[in-house]
């Protein structure tokens, strides 16, 4: 076995519920969830399984096309601004993981700029690391389902073969 | 056990990858996966691990407030018609199962006024039954992972009780 973390869809599940259960003990309401792409989608689709809210997805990448790191991410898709559908809502913004934390911070400031009532951030997995981003002062409420070690994380969703993953993943009691 | 058919997420990761190898071997080169909400998040994630194709999301509700049935679909979301992503371009449509067929011809209807180069379609399953929806007439390309007969399908992401789902579906060699 090597030094990184595998995680079984089934403990993803659980991790998304236990997610779930932190955001309504909390008392946030919120109008919609925003799911980043692609590493939000599968963590937020799970979530409006126990909190009911219509999903909205940006899609962002950080690498560029030789799969270097982009000096910022680059927007593939954007929530439409004539629409203006996050303005006044309150926001759960998705993501699977909180690591460098410069995708979030991005995404936070640019979801910002269309004055939403509030956005709570709500990832799977918090990082125990130094942050290269930081959450702007506007966000109060910062839910996670886990803090993990700054190891590589390896989720199913990104695996070619699952029964092999799923196997690693029970070793690891994940 | 009831009549309903039970998928774990290792079955569905695997015909994500089955549906991945017809779509490969049949020699279409999609430029862009355009995924349906919600039901499409969590197959076309999966299937961008076998295809790498960046993800555009649509979303769309079948039913209204009272969780009646619409009169027609209703659009969450929709890609911005501005930056016209898709048009001249060959688009593979990702959902996760073709029931009554609706909510595929209305997202297809729609994403053709975009000009597209092409669209196919890929569903997890295809549930063998009359359709009230069709195909348009451009739709040449489907590729569907399973054929399922027409009872009830519980999706695992869909479920409050992951274990317990798991072991049903393990049951139903699923």
């Amino acid at each position: 076995m090597d030094d990184r973390i595998y995680f079984s869809y089934a403990k993803i599940h659980n991790t998304v519920k236990l997610l779930s259960e932190k955001i309504i003990e909390s008392g946030y309401h919120a109008d919609v969830i925003v799911a980043i792409g692609t590493g939000g989608f599968i963590p937020a689709r799970i979530l409006k399984t126990y909190i009911k809210l219509p999903i909205l997805t940006v899609g962002l990448k950080l690498y560029d096309e030789n799969n270097n790191p982009a000096s910022r991410p680059k927007k593939i898709q954007w929530i439409d601004e004539v629409e203006q559908k996050i303005t006044g809502k309150r926001v759960l913004l998705v993501d699977e993981v909180d690591d460098s934390r410069i995708t979030l911070e991005y995404c936070l400031r640019e979801l910002l700029r269309h004055d939403p009532e509030e956005i709570a951030v709500a990832v799977l997995h918090n990082k125990l690391k130094d942050k290269i981003g930081h959450y702007p002062d506007e966000i109060g409420r910062i839910y996670f389902g886990e803090e993990l070690e700054d190891r590589w994380v390896v989720y199913p969703w990104d695996t070619i073969d699952i029964i092999d993953h799923e196997e690693k993943a029970r070793l690891q009691n994940n």
